[in-house]
């Protein structure tokens, strides 16, 4: 029994120092582990430019499987130090940590390597383990409400960006047709997607005097219309700086920043009792 | 009398289901409206796709001869049920409605089909009614109201930029001349415009020094004046955001911000009371 | 007498008519002018176009010399009228209104025609005159006067993409070489604008690894930077919509619209006696 | 001693002129100085250019150790003239200056002077200094203050960024594949960069119909987070035109709105009596 206690002691402190950061041991693990991490989607990257591949295979090779044991080692300590393992098993992380192991083990039985690069890739997702904990959260979760607060406008605007790019991509086709590289009206919708967002590739462009001039007024608008998106984020973050709207019981003032505590008026305290 | 009056509660029910949403049968109605719109315009796509045509030109056939009774029927319906039918008709949606089961037939006697893509895209326009009920109108009429609001702004912003690229692209013809793209003023607006947006196709791209340095000017005065739109979007909706819409009973000013108790312009109580 | 008297009433009648726009003589007079100005820009870009002058010579010389005679009677009509006809010769409309006459008279003396092209493009600024007079007035002055007031931060803006561009474009001269393009610091700061403004023409782009590794940098730092103009301009218009800082006399409270006359905590009126 | 003095004060006003600008004296040196830097940048770009270099190879020489000798010269003076000169020595601007007098001197051993180029138009740098005195600098902090104060929101935005280009980097790699330019992952992350900053050179782009449709949501995914970053940016310098920076008295707080009469963390009067 003493035996069984000591046990539990190492399983919770291996705990903290695994699944927490605010002991040194804790950081220590985890900037251990995001190097390893990064390192690993660095092999992947390496493994499919051709010619590195072929100077370096037993090297990578290597790597590869180096790294694919410390995160299998890993997964089963998390699991084993968990209090809940089946818990962390199904959780986001728990499936992002298990990707990050399988694809390895899956490459010994199938020949095309190179189709687990982008599961390789989920890796990196990885690395949100560590932010999550950092100071970096605080600013992550203020974006991630703005663009949620955000969110049905920024939908309409999508979805207008949708419509405009299926017309003027249909309307495209007519008039540019195939000679001038818009061979369908997907194509065109394409085409029109790569003009309206001002990344204008060149690939495709239009030939026609009519279809320069109505390309024209595409790139303007667009030009024009990412003030939209821009202005529902910026008003959104604006008023999240200001969202204490705290009436003070003595001078009727509503216009205090998210993080007073007193009147700017009348220096009136602003708590509610 | 009793058949006719069975008639006018079947009328009624039916126009609440096919003209409004607060119901559930209203809802799946739309809904399922919705989905046949989405599977329209998308049948529309593919039958310009040349490999898609070729290979299943009977199932298209067929899907668009369904989709056309389809929208006929529910064209007529509305018809039918609503209570002023001339209203309807003459309505925005009324003529999208009728434009969208139209095209298939015109194509009956019509050689070239694919002149009627446009006109059959047009169907898209439709899925705006479903969306005029639901949620996500509040989101759309916030950003009408900025937009209108800023009109005036944006209209001067877009003169400018139309100033200064009939003023670019005539220098830019005199400059680079026809042997490097710029074959007529209007074509030289052309690349002032996919220029000063930022889109860059690099179909036509200045091939002298002096060409090139005042192509940089305008990158960089495009790059920078993305700001005007943009500034006045934020500023209108970070405004918006600050207002509430309480008419004033003296006055009947609307535009005070969301704490004010007093009416900014008579100075009346706001309060409801 | 009697007839210099009816002369002087003349002159002054006809001045408001050309020179103001708030009679509906003077508005028509103006709408009038601004539909000769813009057939009179449209003429010199279709003359640019090859295929139409080659066709329509006669008909672009005769339009050309019946807007130029216009123009020359109006410029005249303009002095004559005038109470100060110097003052008006050396205003700044004064001089684009000769400009505008001038080209054609030049252009029976000189072979090249073509080169006074941008000179008669400046017609189209004479439009200004008309748009001074209506309601853009407000909406031009309001964002002249917050790009007034963003002045030094936007200098110190451009100032900083200034020497960006200039040493990435030299360091980009080292790396990539005339091999791929980079035949000279120049060209690679002109290379270096494209790709920061994000326009990408791809008339020049990078060919070598650690090339593209350093243009991805400049690609997100021209993506991000795009931030701060336009955040400086945003600032600038939100707080402009709020310009009146008056405080109430009664409440203290100093945060108004810039349209208020009453304070919106109690109502006192602000205004200052 | 009393030559000792004498030097003394010739320092003392030497070192005004040279390191300050508020003399007139000051302010013409600097001019001048200014004047001195942009022509040495100006001789840096010329030599790059091969038909400029051929044909003026003498003056670009002379121009070059003129100016290196002046700088060596203003080196050595600020040096002897500085009260602590190892102070000035390790100063970031005094390295900036060595850096901008040393590269002539090294090209006398060195063959390939173009690859001191760079390290040459590091001399730019050197015009901050007369920035850093004028009015642009209150402009210039107002900016630093509002990136740093949005460091850690645009820390997360660059790094949501990062992943996203690594995960459809490794995606199209196996969609597009080498025949279309995708040769390896790192090159489609390239690729996804060039794309998601709306960049879009064109020297790589996606050939199949399911890479041009992913293509597609990048483009529109990357022209509509640019409003984060925007939002961000604008969301805090609106914030910064109503702060003052009164330092609370009693507990030190100093992010006060311009308005605030009171402190908004401990209630105490900021009024300066």
């Amino acid at each position: 029994m003493q035996h069984k206690k000591h046990d539990d002691a190492l399983r919770k402190t291996t705990y903290k120092v695994i699944f927490h950061t605010d002991t040194p041991a804790g950081k220590l693990f985890d900037v251990t582990l995001l190097i390893i991490i990064l390192v690993s989607v660095l092999v992947v990257m390496l493994d499919s430019v051709k010619e590195i591949r072929d100077d370096y295979i037993d090297l990578l090779y290597a790597a590869e499987w180096t790294i694919t044991i410390i995160f299998t080692l890993e997964y089963i300590l998390r699991i084993l130090v968990h209090p809940h393992p089946q818990r962390y098993i199904f959780s986001f992380y728990g499936i992002i940590d298990l990707l990050a192991a399988l694809p390895t083990y899956v490459a010994l039985f199938l020949a095309g390597t190179h189709y687990l690069a982008v599961i390789r890739a989920l890796r990196l997702f990885r690395v949100f383990r560590i932010l999550k904990l950092s100071k970096f959260t605080d600013a992550g979760s203020a974006i991630a409400i703005a663009l949620k607060n955000s969110k049905s406008r920024i939908s309409v605007f999508l979805y207008s960006i949708f419509i405009i790019v299926i017309v003027i991509g249909s309307l495209m086709y007519l008039i540019e047709g195939p000679d001038h590289g818009f061979t369908s009206i997907p194509r065109s919708i394409y085409w029109a997607i790569v003009t309206l967002t001002t990344v204008g590739y060149g690939d495709i462009s239009p030939g026609t005097d009519l279809g320069q001039f109505i390309a024209s007024l595409i790139m303007i608008l667009g030009y024009s219309i990412i003030a939209v998106p821009t202005g529902i984020v910026s008003a959104e973050m604006a008023r999240m700086n200001k969202t204490n709207r705290k009436r003070c019981k003595v001078c009727g003032c509503e216009d205090h920043e998210s993080d007073a505590l007193f009147c700017k008026n009348c220096g009136e305290s602003l708590s509610s009792d």
